[in-house]
């Protein structure tokens, strides 16, 4: 038993691996307590239900993907470049994931959004926030690149939204076919949503 | 308990009812049966096992979704009315469903996707297999409206499942949202896909 100080670190790094696997229902609190390390008594100081432990969970791996849409949005280069970046550095993560669990698991947040959403409102809520901060990023960029007064605020905002949707929906896709090469092969849709959707109406592409 | 033939359909009926709204895992064999008004040994006369039942499941939700497609992709009209129309059915019936089930449950095949594919390999190729079928309606759509010669089929293919990704994205995004008129909001990107992937090489838009 470490530190108390990692024993919450531990419990959310537990949970992430075997929800992101199995799924949130077939996980109980006791498992996470065995992987974790941690007693029961313990994970009930830190989180009074598996909803507020979930919510820690769903935290964590929004700002890990929340980070790849940064680093590539803020990046140098064309628009359009950048969009393909995202879906690059996406594969690479399912790529190393397909090979230490031997399946394509798919975006954890739209895991739990497809899991959750119906049947817990506090959940759903979360993840309603967690797509709109991975849309802010997306609008930033695009407010930042596009010709001033051009592209409207809720043509910005819709567009990113697409960007967004078309990521899950892509991830979906993958695995279903159990392939993170789906997400590379279908990176250029990315780029035809910003394209279509600015209809030259960004500085450069 | 209604003749033996009604009783197969009444349980596929049951289980696409309680899996759709809450779940392949959180559904047991005995509610279904209760909910169907068929006996436990009938259902295993029907079905081996609980895969057996959900393999039928998606088989009818498959092709109704599919039929939704076809017929979009058939109309007359210009090619991107036609995709705006997909988006606008399912926007319709998932409101009748908000309406009934008082949430917004997203796709009954991407749920199973999300929830089964890494788990059940039977039912990971089952659901490849449905989302075939619904890229195979666009392709034709497609192959039939594309000038001759212009537009290769590996290009057809792959705007098809961007297509398929996006749809699958777009009803995701609206459970978290516990919105429909998300589907209508960002029908413009199915549209957006083909503009700019057929880059002019459709006769006519």
């Amino acid at each position: 038993m470490g530190r108390t100080s990692d024993a919450k670190d531990r419990l959310i790094a537990a949970a992430m691996e075997l929800m992101y696997t199995r799924g949130y229902h077939a996980v109980g609190v006791q498992e996470i307590c065995v992987q974790a390390g941690v007693n029961k008594g313990s994970f009930y100081h830190f989180f009074p239900s598996k909803q507020a432990l979930v919510l820690a969970v769903i935290e964590t791996y929004a700002q890990d993907v929340q980070q790849v849409w940064h680093e590539a949005m803020t990046a140098s280069g064309p628009v359009l470049d950048r969009m393909q970046q995202v879906f690059e550095t996406t594969y690479e993560a399912h790529r190393t994931l397909v090979e230490r669990y031997g399946h394509m698991l798919g975006c954890p947040i739209g895991n739990f959004a497809v899991e959750l959403s119906s049947l817990d409102e506090r959940v759903r809520q979360k993840i309603g926030e967690t797509f709109n901060g991975w849309t802010d990023v997306i609008e930033h960029m695009l407010r930042e690149t596009a010709s001033e007064g051009e592209w409207s605020a809720v043509e910005i905002a819709t567009t990113a939204q697409t960007l967004i949707a078309y990521f899950e929906g892509v991830l979906l896709l993958a695995k279903t076919r159990n392939d993170p090469r789906v997400v590379q092969q279908l990176a250029r849709g990315a780029v035809h949503l910003v394209e279509a959707a600015c209809n030259g109406r960004l500085k450069s592409l």
